[in-house]
Order: structure tokens, then sequence, then C-alpha cells
């Protein structure tokens, strides 16, 4: 069954049972039955508990079994032992849904923990979908359901929240209570024993009464899962996300609150990116941000015509915009003209447009139906200062009935308190976004326009490569693995990376010293010499390596110098002999890596070689499985991007091969999970038409 | 006499005249009068028409004469030029200050700015000190004195706000009164003929009614000026600013409002940095970083303690500390022991410290009591969710009584909205600054530790070397001048800055190829030849460089070639010869540079050459003059830092030598403001003991 379809009754339930009604004023039982009751819900409600026969007016039954009808829903405020003892009676009574508020599962340690593995073995096995446990409860404004112990029934509106943290949620309902946004569903997810981050966003992306979904997140329970659910959901609606635990600091305060095991804050990043998630990095933020989507019009461009009674909120517009990649074009000309008919002399005709201070509702009118048809503009932002002269509620009313008649997404900045509080209300009523300040207006359109661009970018296809040698890597890590060494050998690194499409430059392993002369006339000169160790990882920091070597007499040196250094430092290491290689000297150096996230999986790195990783850190990530599309954009990403396609007369690298490189590593990793961790450092990258070579690499194996 | 001398009448005024009372609502002269009344202005009011005996109820008189006194404080909304004709009619009645609230002069143009010069002139004969005109007029809430046409007063407090935009002061103004935010006087700047924002910073400087300075500017009319003034007022409260116009495309908006060159946003960005200024980029943030500023304790380091009754907002805090550089270390372990013996065994010790959920007033207390001996910590934050057992006002009460026992500042986040306003108003009026959320409360403790920090900063002293040689430089600018020539031969700039004690290598002009191989063998290989022209600036381009020569063969190759790519691409440039130079091939390349910034005068640069310059745009910038703390500072600015230092067994350069460069030539552009840009470029440094060698120069005079 899809996650729309067994969650429904969560949300459209039409009979309730609250396991654990309680009397007495102050417990989660009788604040869960109260907000029951409060909020209204149509259906039919059997509260449960074994002493009473009445609570808050409504009738108490003393056990499951006596309930007179189907459960749709069943609340649990009682004990974890209790709780799973009880879910087969509901189950019975044909309930496939369950809210789980009671606290004392893994959050209070390693007793809870086993219950919380007990409880979700029995979910599986009833086939029951569970909220919680150590929630706050839903509330489903549509349906007039607040099974929850929030104090609040928010006012309806089109916006859904979820959240990980329960206190945070009420924090934040109290708080837009007194902001007046509406919500269509509030979801507090608390331990996460069933129903997760991921199987919210699917129900909320397919919900109708849902057209943005908010939240506030620690950690994910499948990281692949989320960004292949996720990237569904944002190419019909937005996802706003604000992601805790995001930094060091962050993540050790993860831990120790609900056990979730926070993801390292580059993958998060690069999965929202990729699956199309806005992120938020402050809680106020969300709200203003959102308010922009919950209009139905989506901008085609980045292109806004800003109409203002003042010059500071203009300049502020203008600054704003240019922050936030947002372009203010003055209009055509032929608006101009218009313009300059229903306009004072002193008015400002380019963009912003300043309407001068003693505009009225007709002036504001006019320069809007002017400014409509101009094709410069994919959206207008009205900004109000209260002036002397200025009616607020009737320029609002103006942009009303003017709002109607665009497709573009219109949004306004009412400045001020009391002078404007009427205007503004009517804004809100009639689906107008107002902002308190128009640099949190471009804010927010810059974000739709984002999204808007994302939303049009194709699904993203992997392509896959059908020339690798999957078979030759299998016998590589079954062979390496026997011998029990997980950091492969120089050698074997080669054969995986040759067998998925990478080339090194010539190589010969010698043993002796007769042999390294033979050999180094074979590949001739430049030639770098390596020392080849399984036990060596870092060649270069114990002198294992010489470059630049270009005769025989060098070739001698080096050999003796490269043995000499390993057995030094490292006297117990197996010594293979040493590694021969012709030295490319051209190129551009990059590094191609991944690491294993915990959450993510495996997340690819490229940067610049050199300075431009060490010292820069200028890299960017993706998670694999990765595209074309996203290959090519994670390359972008880098700052030192300009310098790959040539600068000072150089001549630009071949792109096309740099991507290819990047989704056979993503095949690579994705075909085997045991590869923790790699390295291809560096490679050095040539213009179209000659051979790119990896000059070094690394690769560990999982030991488990 | 001072400015805080000759402005106090402006706001604390004995007796004011209104020059335009009006009795017709909605004028300008009508809401002056109506707010001088309403406001509770304790002195006399002497308000002037011709043509009334009475308005509002205040007695009205037909000309400035007839006032039977003397005048402290004139408030002018008549005409420009009735304005001009009446100003020394008060002056002759003793007054010296005046508010100028009508428009109509520069900015509405031509006419305009004729009108406004000379009304500067006859303020300046008449020694009067004057705000505006074209502004709002001035708030002054200790003296009850408003003297403007904005709506409301607002209520008493410790900040003042100064603007250059009229309209959003208004908006300000009314949303503040929302938000209850006191202030003690507000200014409009307007056209700023007399009175500018120096003026008002350096009165709210010695304000003892003023404990902190908010504005909002687009420009400054004297940016040395400004950073003088800033600098000192800045050591004693801090100034928090909203530039505008800051980008190129609010910039555009700038100089179509009013009238004001804004400054380039790397000017501005530093020039704040040099003053101590906090600057801020969003309207709203404005007041919530200056709510942690409006109570006396300033922290001494950036240790905070976060206790909270929720996870959620302690991991947000967490996060937030970490991005703003903000330390939470975990308690003293002697504080943990302590802590252990009255919070729940569930509680988390270390730093956020969760109190749990079903914390009461009294864990609170007990958490705050102590912590607070820690001397661990610089600060405290209190976070609270309103769950069901918590009273927010009763929290609200221990807090206020605890922040009374201790010097560390104490902030909260009362997070929601009804379920915590009480214990939020109870907080405000006891001075604990209360934030919305936890994130924004961080970000305000870290503009707090950043503006304390630099309060212990010691004054900046700028060091002068008497080794230059001033006359020289004097005697080439001026033969230069003399031959109209304003970009500076090679020869020439050279001498420039080897008078202000930077080093060339030895370098040769030749005329003659045989000269040319002469003097190769005196300098000894290897060898850059360069032409010399006046005419030709970039001479890389053009093919005019040859680096690496290393034997006589590559001389005569080098000066054929160099001359005649020369004469091919500049037929008419006079070519003075070849420059011949000992090739420099050590050393990290560093580019200095000034360029004059059309408000603070010359702003000089330094970054690493080539790649980290050109692409990765990775530069710093002062304004001269430079004290020796502030060149370390530029220097340690920029993103590539480490690699002076020395990175992969690199030496580290000279620092002192570096800092010594940047303060010489800070000096060399403070000699001589006719130099309008020059680069150093490339500089070649080296490690302590050596000597390190500018390559290459240019220099460009001002032609006026």
């Amino acid at each position: 069954m899809k996650n729309e379809d067994s969650l429904h009754k969560l949300f459209y339930p039409e009979t309730v049972t609250l396991i654990g009604a309680s009397s007495e004023k102050g417990k989660v039982g009788n604040d869960v039955l109260y907000n029951l009751i409060q909020g209204g819900f149509k259906g039919k409600l059997y509260p449960v508990n074994p002493k009473r026969d009445e609570i808050l007016g409504v009738k108490v039954y003393h056990d499951i079994s006596d309930i007179p009808d189907k459960i749709d829903l069943a609340v649990f405020v009682v004990s974890p032992k209790i709780i799973i003892k009880l879910l087969p009676e509901v189950v019975a009574k044909g309930c496939k849904n369950a809210i789980i508020i009671s606290a004392g599962f893994k959050e209070v340690g390693r007793e809870g923990a086993l219950l919380e593995k007990e409880l979700k073995a029995l979910l599986k096995k009833l086939e029951v979908r569970a909220l919680g446990p150590n929630c706050l409860g839903i509330i489903s404004t549509n349906s007039n359901l607040n099974a929850s112990f929030a104090a609040e029934m928010p006012k309806k509106g089109k916006i859904s929240f979820i959240s990980q943290s329960g206190a945070l949620l009420t924090a934040v309902l109290d708080w837009s209570m007194n902001e007046g946004i509406g919500f269509s569903k509030i979801i507090s997810l608390g331990n996460k024993a069933d129903i997760s981050e991921i199987d919210a966003i699917e129900f909320l992306g397919n919900d109708p009464e849902t057209d943005v979904i908010l939240g506030y997140i620690e950690g994910v329970v499948d990281g692949q899962k989320f960004i292949k659910a996720a990237s569904k959901v944002t190419k019909k609606k937005p996802i706003l996300l604000i992601k805790a635990g995001s930094t060091s600091a962050g993540a050790r305060a993860a831990s120790s609150h609900t056990g979730t095991l926070a993801g390292s804050d580059k993958a998060f990043t690069t999965a929202f990116k990729q699956s199309g998630i806005i992120r938020i990095h402050e809680i106020d933020e969300i709200f203003e941000l959102a308010k922009g989507f919950s209009q139905p019009s989506r901008p085609k461009g980045n292109r806004l015509a800003v109409i203002t009674n003042a010059g500071g909120p203009g300049i502020i517009s203008a600054d704003a915009s240019e922050k936030n990649g947002i372009n203010l074009p003055p209009p055509h000309k032929n608006t101009i003209e218009k313009l300059k008919s229903v306009l004072p002399p002193t008015a400002a005709l380019f963009n912003p447009i300043d309407i001068i201070g003693d505009a009225k509702e007709d002036r504001y009118e006019n320069t809007l139906n002017i400014i409509k048809d101009d094709k410069n503009f994919d959206g207008i932002l009205v900004i109000l200062t209260p002036q002397s002269m200025t009616d607020a509620t009737k320029v609002a009313e103006s942009i009303v009935n003017f709002a109607k008649t665009t497709d573009k997404p219109v949004f306004t900045s009412f400045m001020g308190g009391e002078l404007v509080d009427e205007g503004i209300k009517l804004l809100i009523e009639n689906d107008i976004p107002n902002f308190q300040f128009p640099d949190v207006a471009i804010k927010s359109f810059s974000q739709m326009v984002k999204y808007a661009k994302f939303q049009k970018k194709p699904i993203p296809k992997v392509k896959k490569f059908n020339d690798v040698d999957k078979e030759k890597v299998k016998k590589v890590f079954e062979e390496s693995r026997k011998k029990g060494i997980f950091d492969l050998s120089e050698t074997m690194v080669t054969e995986v990376f040759e067998a998925y499409g990478f080339r090194f430059p010539d190589s010969k392993l010698v043993k002796t010293l007769d042999d390294a002369v033979i050999e180094a006339e074979n590949i001739g000169f430049p030639l770098v010499m390596k020392i080849a160790s399984p036990d060596i990882l870092h060649k270069s920091d114990i002198g294992g390596v010489v470059v630049n070597i270009n005769n025989l007499e060098d070739v001698v040196k080096a050999f003796m110098k490269i043995t000499a250094n390993a057995r030094r430092t490292f006297p117990k290491a197996i010594i293979l002999g040493v590694e021969m290689q012709k030295m490319i000297k051209e190129g551009k150096e990059i590094i191609l890596g991944m690491t294993k996230d915990s959450q993510f999986g495996p997340l690819i790195m490229f940067g610049l070689g050199g300075i431009y990783v060490e010292v820069l850190k200028d890299v960017s990530f993706r998670v694999a499985p990765i595209s074309e599309i996203d290959a090519g954009e994670m390359v972008r990403d880098i700052n030192s991007y300009a310098l790959l396609s040539g600068v000072r007369g150089e001549k630009s690298i071949d792109f096309d091969e740099l991507h290819e490189m990047i989704m056979r590593l993503s095949q690579l990793v994705t075909d085997f999970p045991e590869i923790v961790e790699l390295d291809l450092n560096p490679v050095k990258l040539l213009p179209k038409g000659e051979i790119s070579y990896a000059l070094d690499a690394r690769l560990t194996l999982s030991s488990e």
C-alpha cells in the first residue's frame, strides 16, 4: 500500500480511540482528550480508561473490546509496556493507524531502546502505521482533528509542518497563532519508530490540501530513500526544511538528544540541493520565505518590478535584489512612456519605480496596470510606507483587485505598524503575501525563482556505462579481503579503476636495481619512481617518491633513496618493490574522492588539486548516484571553476571527459557499497582530444 | 564650539517657534504643530503664521518679531525662498538651531540645488546649525519634543536612531511601536545641507541618554572625518548601521534618489570595520541585534552557557553558536557535580544544559545559581518553550532576580506567543533582552562579543617613516605633470617607490641591441626584458615582456621581439627602449594597490598575485592611513593567508616586512593625495633576512 493510502486515516479518521484518557487536569491523557473535543472533531470519539465512566462530558470505555465500533485511529498515552500489550486489541477492531504520544522509549536509554525495538517489530507484524513514540501528535485542520497535546488549534491554511522536536513545534505553533499563519497538517515525528520524515513528505506531497511543506529535522532515517522521495515531491510542491545539528557542535547536541546520528552537514547540504529542497537556516525565516509559495503563481524568471512610494525602501530592494540574484531591469520603453503620462515629473521611472510619497491608491493602480503587460518582468513587488496622504487599506484593495488580473506573482511590503495593519490584513485574506520589509520579500522571491528553475530541470537520469568490468573488480576485492588487506595495494587499486575506465600512465613494478635501469629505458624519461608497499599509504611523506628523473644515474640514486627511506621508516612493512611511471607534466591537477556518509551513503567530492583543496577547501560534493546534469553542476560549484576553462591563455580542459569520470566513479561506488573511502589524487586533466591520466589513487574497503 | 554643545538646543530647547504653522488638517505645518503639542513639550511654543491668531488652541504670531521671547529652536515648514528670507529674523531672536522640514531643494533638480547652496552659505554666515532640508524632523523623548511630522511619539528608551530616508523612518517607527521598542532620539537627516551623520554620531556619542546608536545611511559627506568621528564614539558605545545602496544596483537607485554619490560597497565595509561600526544587512535585524546592547553588561569573551527546557532549541543554539563564532564549553567539573544534585537524571549536563520539559521555575533558578560562578562562561542564554508544566511568568521572575546578582550578560529566548507573552513583558521591563528564537539571540551575543573585542583593541596609531624622501617624489610628480604625463613612466614610478623605501631589482634601460648585450653581462642571468614606454601600460599583453632569459643569444631574440611587438601594436607610442632586469625567481607573489574612493579617499588593496586576485578575487582593503594593527588584520583577512606562512614545507614570508610595506604605501598615498591609482604587481616576498623586491609598478596622477 502506498504511503498516501496507508496514512490517510491518520489524518482523516471517522473513529478515534484515546487509550489512557485521564480526568486529571495537566495530565497528557486529559490534554489530548480536551484537544480532540475542543478541535471540533466531527467523527466518533472513544476514550478508554478502566477506572472512569465519563471525562469532560464524553463517555469513557473501560476496555477496548467494549467499543461498539471499528477503530480508524488509536492514540496512545499509556506506558510503553501497556501499549505493546494493547496494540493487538485495537488491531482486532480494524485499526491500522496509531499515534504513540507516550515517552519512555529509546530517548531514555538502553531499556527504552529495547522496548522501542519490540514495538517496531510488533507494528510491522500487525501492519500498523504509527507516529512516534515520544511525540506531540498531529493536527489536521481540515478534518478538525487535534490529536496532540499542543495547546492550540491553528487556523486553516495550505502549509503543512513536520517537526522532529516537539518543544519546537509547540513554540512555533504558539508563535504562529500571533502571526495569523494558517496550517493544513502538523506532524510531530518523535522517535520515528515507524513513520519517518520520508513517509510524511510522501504523504504531504500527494495531499491536495497541502501546498507548501515546511519542517524541522535533525536527521533522516535513510538518506538515499529520502533523496528519492523528496525529489519526486519537489517537482510538485516546495519543501522548506531546517536541518539542525548542522555543525559539529550542533551534531554533538543532536546525538545526546534523540539518539539520532546526525549526518554531516555537507551531506545534508548536498542532498537538499540534489532533491530540490530549500534549506532554511534560521527559524524565523521559514515562515517568511514560505509566504511567497503560499500563493499559486510561480515566476517564469528572475526579473522583478519594484513599485514604491519612497526612495529608501527602493534602494534597499535594489541591494537585496543584487545580493539574492534578482534582476531589476528597466521597464520597456513603451511602458516608460505610459508611466510618464500618469506619474508626477519627480517620479523615478526606472526600476525601482518611485511613484513618490504623495501617491494615493489611484496612482498605485495606474502604475500596476501599465506594468502588468510589460514582458520585462516576471513578478511585481509593491512597497508602501505610511505617509500622510497614504491610505494603506485603499491601496491594499487596489492591489487585491489588480492581482486577479495577472498570473505573475504579486507581493507586497507594507512597512509599518498600526498605520498599515488593516491594509495588511486585507492583503493576507486575499492570499497576497506581505512582508514587513522589502529585503525579506526579495529573499522570498529569489527562493521562488530558484525553485521554479529547479522544477524545470529535467529529472536526473543516471547514465550506466556498460564497458566496465564489474567481475574483475569483484575478484580484486575478494582477493584483497582474503589476504586481510583493506587498504588496497597500488596494483590492485589501479586494476579496479582501470576496470571502470580510468587511465593511469604506463607503470612497471621492479624489484631490483638492474630491472629499474632496464625499465627506465623502456618507459622513457622523465620518470617518477615510488615505493610499492601495501603498508605505506602516504608515500611522499616518508621520502618514498622521486619525480622528474631524467637520466639513468638519477634512476639509480632514486631507487636507493626510496627503498632506504621506506625500510628506515617502516622496518616491518611489506615492500613489493618500486613502481616506475612515465611522468605526466602537463594538465590541470584535480582530485576526485568518495567518503561514506552515515545517512546518505557515498558522497563524491571534486576539487582542484594542491592548495585549492588543502588550504582553500574549495571542493564540491554530490551524493551518488550522480547524473550528467549533476556532474556538470558539481564541477561548476567550485570557486576556482574558471581555472578549468583556461585563464591566462591556457586551453580549457575537456569537461565532457571530467563529467564522465565523475559518473564512472559514481557507478563504481554504487556497484560496490563495500568501498568506504577512495581518492584519485591527482588526476591530470588535459584539453579535448588528449588523454587525461590519474597519477595516484587509493581505496579502502569495509572490514566488516 | 563642539557638536555636543552646538546641537544641544536642537534636542533640549526651552522655546520653539514653528514657521509655517497651519490650521489645515493634513498639511505638514498642522501635523508638526499637533505633534509638538501632543508630544507634551514642556517649554514655550511660538507658532508663526501671518494669517492666523490661534491654531489647535495655541496662540499664533503673525511675525517672528512679535514673539516676546528669545528663540532656541526654529522649525521651518515654509517654502525654500521664505526660509532664506526669514532665517536672519530668527537669528536676531538668539536662535542658533533650526530644523528645515521643507522640501524643494537639491532633491528636485538644478534650481533646488542652487537654493540649497544659498541656504548652506547663509547657515554658515549666521552660524546656525540646521537639520535638513527635506527631512522629517526630530524626536527627543526625554524632553518630550516631537518636532517632526512622524505620526507617533515612541516610548522612552536608550536607543537613538538616525535615518537618511524619511519614509523608512516613518515605517520603522510605526513598526517599532508595535514591538514596544523605546527610543531616546530620532533624527531624520534629509539632504544634510549642514548637520550630517557625522555631527549626529558625535552628538549621540556624548549624549548620556543614548546607549546604542542605530542608523540607516545611503552615503557619508566626508569619509575620512566619518571614520575619525565613529572610531571615537565606538570606544564608548556601539553603532549599528544599515548602509543602503551597497551594491551596484543599489547605488544606481541611490544616486537617482537624494543625489548622494554612494561610495563603493567595499570602501564602506572597510571603513565600518576600521571604525568599529557594526554593519547590519537587513532592516528587521537592526533592532534584534541592538537588543543585546541595550543592557549594560558586556561579555568578557565568547563562551556562552545555554540553559534550555527542550532539546531542539538547544541544537539550534549549538548550530548558531558554531556559525557565529560563539563557544559553548562544558561547565567546570565542580559545576557538573552540583548540577547533578538538582537536575533529573535525564538532564543533559553539558552545554547546552537541557533541564528537561517538566522544569519549573525552581529548576531554572537552581541551575542559574550554580552556573553563575562558573568561570567557563562569559554570558548566559536561557531558553524556554511553553510546555504543560511551564509557568513562563514565574520563570521570567526568577531570571529577573537572578540577573541582578551577576555582571555577566543574561538574555533569554522565550519561544512562543500567547503562552509566554506575559513572561516576555516582565523580562523586557527589567532590561533583559528577549529573542523570539535562540539563533537570533546568539547572533546578537556574537555582535556583543565582537564589539567588546573591538573596544579592547588599542587606538590605532599610524607610524610615520622618517626615512622617506618626500621632496624627491614631489619633484618627480611636478616633472611628469609638466610633460603632461599622468601615467608615470617606469623609471619615474621606480623613483617614487624607492623614495618611500620599496626595492626593485637592478635594472638598466638600454636603447640599442649592443647596449642590451653589454648590460646583460653586467647584470647576469637569468634576466627579464620589458619594453619601456609611457604609452604602453599592460606590457605583457602586447608581447612586450620576455622572462627567463639565460644566454646572450636569447637577449638578442628578446630585444628584437619586444621592440617589434611594441611598434606593431602601438605605432605611435614613444618607445624609450628596453628595460633589463635581474630575474627574481624565488618568493611569494603579492599585489599591493590603491584606488581612490569618492567618499573615503585612498583605499589600499592587498592580495596574493596571479589567480588569487584575478580568478578568486581574494583581496582585502583598508582605508589609509593604516596603523600597524590594521595592516596585520588586513593581511590576515584574505582566505589564502595560510599560503604566506608557508604550507608544504615552504618557509614563512617576513610578515613584519609586509606590514611595513603596507604602512609605507599608506604614507605615500596620504602624503600625495594627487595619486589616484597605483599598483605594485607583483611584489616577491621572501623569508625573514632576505630582501623582497617589487618587480613592476604603475602609478597614475590626477589630471586636475
